[in-house]
């Protein structure tokens, strides 16, 4: 992995010393340097192109001028320097585009400019009338013009591709790519999938485990504790006698067949996410060819997964405390490669809160090392310094709680706490309405409004989001009795998808993506605004676009985005809202134009700070408002 | 200067290493350690006998029980393990009682605890009736019941005298302590004013410098640039043909009266303060002999102190940039150590923020070293920045900017700034509503109320705070024109005072001294706390009073004590407060009993949440509530 440039928080630690010869410590102090993550033990994250603002709060002793400067550089190239300014209380900054892929790095220096304290000095003097010929007389002794040089540590950043940081995922198993029949579909098969999910406007499409999956103790249908003998089984129970990690399930195809599927999908714009689940069914080979990788019993069994009173018998985890954890762990490594050489670039991990946070910051480290445009996605439905922790070791995005969070406050608290403070500079969240292990009570109820209002809120509260696809399409519904998981679940058996019926969810998850791709507001979460609203039934919220340099496309628009959403799935609510300008950059706007790009595309005309919205269920549950400034002698239409 | 432990913010940097043999590197994470200071570049602040509450989250993959603890030592002795407990969200921690003086150490250790991960584990299979004969027989595997050890960086808890966090001063001219006669006072004088002071309740009494004067570039009275014959100078003109630093004005005594002023002080249970004014008159005689420590102009005369258009012709200032660096700086030192070896343990330091930050942290580190009992108050009225710089590298206390803060909402956010976040872990305010230098338009106008409210506002608010006596007792308040200045200043004339005066503040200095001493809530700054009126010209704030292992004294209670305080001077203000009860640990209360310590000794009984207040400023502008729990069924008489 790349080498840590360490321990942060001690900024300039060679500021003190003992007394000795040569000349005093540097009068100058840098702190609070900007954007670091936990005192820059790990990188802040970003995308290319995009411009990050460094920052760092700059003071010394009297009234000397100072002089403060980035320096930038991916690493192993050349630093470039970048003047700072100040701001306000002692911060200075300045904005760096990066464009590079990989590890950056940047530094801040900072100096007292003795010629600028001596034209500073010189010129008040004049202004006062004071004699200044002493001054000019002692201009020949700045030989040095600057001193005190100090520097603070070096930080690191690390720059991904665009989709690592706006991206829209589509789930599907590939065995059940055909329609109208039960037999186990292939990823040939799934190649004829694509062109339905490119049409949708998704960026992924992410595949469940493609490899052999185990026999002994199989699950069947709906989680069965006993699999009958044509049932398919969990796809997460990897590993038969045809293969582990790096083998294709023979139903499925082969490895060739994998590159084709990335060829095609790369062909209409789609890239191809695998799952990395590392866990073992009880036949995986390497427990005959390494059992050093697994625990045993007293009993001489192999230990499966329990977390009492759950039991797992149809996983093996790895035991991560073996002697030859560094074979297991290259041994993981060439998983990774495996998939890597057929071009797959992006990763779901399964569960990786189950596996040693030093094992992921060296998985993630050494292959992004290789490959700096991999990404890997966390499924880690854990607690928040669990879930945080897995971001800065190195996941380029996470899972979150978004599918229990329902009512407005808990969306607003839960999303102020994703991009708070320091937790936007390295958590990426990626939302999901549903996955096949969760489908809350609330879509149980399986009603339109309900699949409209969270597909909406993922997409524009999380630049990154995801539908189990194409259950949550058909709007599927119906759980196992007393738990919030799909009856007939996919990850169990073979299903068939009509996914030209009647009530299907196409157009509105069409019309959701063009909106994303169409607006840069959307293409990030740290212009996320939530506004108040007299009615606790209703939010709204608002993103805006970061400055750039070039317009990106005719087609893209830097306009903010509010939407709004009725949480009330059953009657009309309405409310005032309190339009805060100055989070929308609409301080100087004389009116406010607000036009929807959902429902039938009414637009508004809103004057003042104030603006009363009101959303009937049976309509639409959600209004997506592009928001641009209106003059005061406008005659737009205003409708009721 | 004790070595510092350096670059916290990576907590446990060796958890990641490359790929070797040995035992996999440590599953466990520990981070966000608190209390630090700048990510543990510098140490926390706590005064002897404080419980300091050492916490920090840990956590690590999977589902294994966790042992935490802290490790705690004064520095240079043997490691004390403290358990740690399970809080919210993963934060472990626990509380450590400090007794000794000076530099305290800790770390957290954490490790994966495999004997209660298995206890847990079986325990949980009986309760679900899942069969434990293997686990049985596997509990002699559990050789090493603890793995995966791993340690935070070492932090450093400073830890000073009590009086360092509660203390009382009170500043007076030593050469205006006769009364009644023009008179140059000497220090033998100045010891027949202890017992005044101490009467009023103080703690320390601070003097100006007391060495000689110079007389070039004198000033006279009110700041006038001409000093007459008879004129006897600001005392911070410091140097003349007498002696400098380490000399006492032979007007005011020998060292032998200063060493007699400290013990007759200490006699009455004061100490006292001195000035460390680091600048010299243009009569210093370091000026010739070490003119390595000073700036030459071209002209061949010694530079005097500027910042155009002000220039301060009677102070030459160190030049802290000379080569001779080291030899300055232990001359400065000395300087301190002179007095300290004549018993002054106390030292309030003028101008901080113009020497460089290098040079007070090896100071006040090194005199620490000698004496960890040392105070050293900072007159730092600059920028957050380097205000809160200067008391990051050392110093005990601040003056801050109290005197400017006037309307409630301006003190509310300042107090909260003071004590947020990590401020409180090092910064310690000392508000002083006037000082020599600080005659606020709102004390010009000379009412009662406006003295009363500042006095009782600094000496709550902040568990440190000073008068300038005798000019604030006796509401001095003529300002010089123009200025925030007291004319006739102290600073440039002797001055006599009456301080048996018909209207002194005598009683009410007594009293809220008094307040202070026998109500622990008012002892420290964290349980500070702003309590919602509807009336924006009353301020309402509580102080609680931290845990404690014995009572002190019969006569110091721990009740909560709330002061509401009226700015309209004028007029009375009523309004309805809210009274947050968890901030005032109330939550179990069924009323409260609010005794008023100030004014006529009310006593009110609140029920619920709300209370009216109403405060004339002709008969009190201030309530000094001590709040006890009333029982429901409480007959206490309501007063209107």
């Amino acid at each position: 992995m790349a080498a840590r440039t360490g321990a942060a928080g001690t900024e300039a630690a060679d500021r003190v010393m003992p007394l000795a010869s040569g000349p005093p410590p540097s009068r100058v102090v840098i702190s609070e340097v900007q954007p670091i993550v936990e005192g820059g033990r790990y990188p802040a994250k970003r995308v290319q192109g995009d411009h990050v603002e460094i920052s760092a709060v700059v003071c010394a002793d009297g009234h000397d001028e100072l002089g403060v400067r980035a320096l930038h550089r991916q690493s192993g190239r050349g630093w470039a320097a970048v003047p700072m300014t100040r701001a306000v209380n002692d911060r200075w900054s300045t904005s760096v585009c990066v464009r590079d892929l990989g590890m950056h790095e940047f530094m801040i220096e900072a100096w007292i400019d003795d010629a600028a304290t001596w034209e500073s000095r010189i010129e008040r003097k004049r202004l006062a009338g004071i004699d200044t010929h002493l001054d000019e007389a002692e201009s020949a002794r700045l030989v040095a013009p600057t001193t005190h040089h100090v520097r603070s540590e070096v930080h690191q950043l690390l720059v991904d591709r665009p989709l690592a940081g706006f991206s829209a995922w589509y789930e599907l198993f590939p065995r059940s790519t055909v329609d109208g029949t039960a037999r186990h579909a292939t990823l040939r098969d799934t190649v004829g999938r694509l062109g339905h999910v490119a049409d949708l406007g998704f960026d992924i499409v992410y595949l469940p485990p493609i490899h052999p999956i185990g026999r002994t103790a199989r699950k069947g249908p709906d989680n069965a504790l006993e699999a009958g003998p044509h049932d398919v089984g969990s796809p997460w129970a990897i590993g038969a006698p045809e293969g582990g990690h790096t083998t294709v399930h023979p139903s499925l195809g082969t490895d060739a067949d994998v590159a084709l599927l990335v060829r095609e999908a790369a062909a209409r714009g789609l890239e191809v996410a695998l799952d990395l689940a590392f866990q073992c069914s009880p036949d995986h080979p390497w427990i005959d060819e390494h059992p050093e990788w697994f625990a045993f019993r007293a009993d001489g069994t192999v230990a499966y997964a329990e977390n009492p009173p759950k039991q797992y018998q149809d996983i093996v985890p790895f035991h991560f405390d073996t002697e030859a954890w560094p074979q297991l762990w290259e041994a993981l490594a060439d998983v990774v490669r495996h998939w890597r050489r057929l071009g797959v670039r992006v990763f779901r991990v399964d569960n990786p809160h189950t596996k040693p946070f030093p094992f992921w910051e060296w998985l993630i480290g050494e292959m992004k090392r290789e490959d700096p445009g991999l990404i890997f996605l966390a499924e880690a439905f854990a607690r928040p310094a669990v879930m945080t922790r897995l971001a800065k070791v190195g996941f380029t995005q996470s899972y979150t709680h978004f599918p229990w969070q329902h009512a407005p406050w808990q969306l607003e608290q839960y999303s102020t706490m994703l991009t708070a403070a320091e937790n936007i500079e390295y958590l990426r969240s990626n939302a999901w309405p549903a996955t096949p292990d969760i489908l809350t009570h609330e879509l149980q109820q399986g009603i339109r409004p309900v699949f409209v209002e969270r597909l909406v809120l993922a997409a524009t509260l999380s630049a990154s989001y995801g539908i189990y696809g194409p259950a949550y399409e058909l709007m599927e519904s119906v759980a196992r009795p007393g738990a919030e998981e799909y009856a007939h679940n996919e990850k169990y058996e073979l299903r068939s998808w009509d996914l030209d019926a009647p009530g299907s969810l196409r157009e509105e998850i069409r019309r959701i993506n063009t909106i994303r791709r169409t607006h840069r507001a959307l293409h990030h979460d740290r212009g996320l605004h939530f506004h108040h609203v007299d009615n606790d039934r209703l939010l709204v919220f608002s993103k805006t676009a970061p400055a750039r340099e070039h317009s990106i496309s005719a087609d893209v628009h830097d306009d903010p985005v509010m939407v709004v959403v009725n949480t009330d799935h059953w009657n009309t609510q309405g409310g005032t809202v309190r339009i805060d300008r100055a989070a929308l950059g609409a301080t100087g706007w004389d009116h406010i134009e607000a036009h929807d790009l959902w429902g039938a595309g009414e637009t508004y005309r809103w004057e003042g700070d104030h603006a009363f919205v009101r959303l009937d269920p049976s309509v639409s549950p959600v209004h997506v408002l592009r928001l641009r400034p209106a003059p005061a002698d406008d005659e737009v239409d205003r409708l009721p």
